[in-house]
């Protein structure tokens, strides 16, 4: 039941039967796809919204948020609800006086990070690397978030393990463990792809492989970080198509 | 986002948006596939094993064990370490001198859980359900043996919640609460598909829409159990390809 080769993480010293990627950034493009939703609902609503300032404002509240939880000063809620009180700050921020707007049409625009589009490379990319290894997300996204997106983008996953199920926030070293756990891996058989060096950071000191792909164009055009990779990953890739070329090389050819 | 009309539920009163699926004689044979590994596995070890009542006798063990954790009695362990238990219980009754048979040829075997073949119309049916609702298992088997199941029998889940990630067996109301909750999903809004009467009787209770598809050989030509639907179940189909064409007809035609 083994198939061909697979991938043998140098770091690791583990053949890789899963790959597991962060989402938000490194699958889809939130910042475009924000905007969209965000520019139909000033539609909807006659507003006057810079869309993509607020895409950018509304996930600049998004790691803040995050700490509360890892830090301990509030329990566990899930990212949907994260998101929900991020957006009724920045929605006050844009619009000086918020005109009155329905729940449920905040509800409404809150679900824009359900329906985000994918990069040109990640469908097929996720799709060649499915052929040998085992594929999901590895994201703070609660699950039912990443089944919309999954559905809606057409993203092939086997397996969707959400921040709801580990209980936790990346980088915590749980959010890494408990999915290497629930697949009946050992860690160092896990892969964590990612835009983002400090996740890989984090996935390797809790003994993940890792593999880097950069996304330059995650923050617009005038973006300053993650221009390339930052640590001694595995693989670096130009794409996730470049991933996929990668991983299922032929280690003997 | 919300896509074509979908089925209400009669006795929950709300349109159905998820189906699960019961697994172990309702998406996979269990028996002939057991059977299968059982038979090979003699072969390599130059055993004389009836491999069909071995299947048997191995399943049979399956309801007692799971019991001792619905009790109480033990803490909430792996159905992979519980089928492990019960194979060294059933491999003693079958081989009355157990030959030296090696932990890992025993792991081996005990893997067989994970590689059952689908009935004939698995696949095509939960690909067609697929296309207007989301899939996945409800079952008491964990995530990795769920994973290599679908990998193996090629059944396209959308999404896959464990045994292990509810943390319970069924028919304990978290099974089905717990799964619903992780899909953002009221419980109504979910429907369980089981060729067991009992198992929908428990989902009915906690709320799930419910429908019955016979697999009147599960146990083998003399079977006497489940032949039939013995509830008020929303739906009653003869196949899970039936059941697809139930549940995407559109209701004013």
């Amino acid at each position: 039941m083994s198939g061909p080769v697979a991938f043998c993480s140098p770091s690791t010293g583990k053949v890789v039967r899963a790959v597991l990627f962060d989402t938000f950034g490194t699958v889809v493009d939130w910042r475009g796809g924000v905007a969209e939703h965000v520019e139909a609902f000033a539609r909807r609503h006659g507003l006057t919204i810079d869309a993509l300032q607020f895409a950018h404002d509304w996930r600049a509240c998004y790691q803040p948020s995050l700490e509360a939880v890892r830090s301990g000063n509030r329990p566990f809620v899930l990212l949907d609800e994260l998101h929900r009180e991020n957006l009724e700050k920045v929605l006050a921020q844009h619009c000086r006086q918020t005109p009155a707007i329905s729940p449920n049409e905040l509800d409404r625009l809150n679900k824009a990070w359900h329906y985000l589009p994918p990069w040109p490379d990640s469908i097929a990319g996720i799709a060649a690397i499915k052929s040998r290894y085992i594929t999901g997300p590895l994201s703070n996204a609660n699950t039912s978030l990443l089944l919309d997106m999954a559905r809606y983008s057409g993203i092939p996953w086997d397996v969707i393990i959400g921040s709801d199920i580990t209980g936790c926030y990346k980088p915590a070293p749980r959010s890494y463990l408990r999915t290497a756990e629930l697949l009946g891996l050992h860690p160092g058989e896990v892969m964590l792809a990612a835009a983002h060096n400090t996740d890989l950071a984090a996935a390797q000191r809790s003994g993940l492989a890792t593999a880097f792909i950069p996304r330059r164009l995650e923050y617009g055009p005038r973006q300053q970080t993650d221009l390339h990779s930052s640590g001694s990953w595995d693989l670096d890739a130009a794409s996730i198509v470049d991933l996929a070329a990668a991983l299922l090389r032929d280690p003997g050819a």
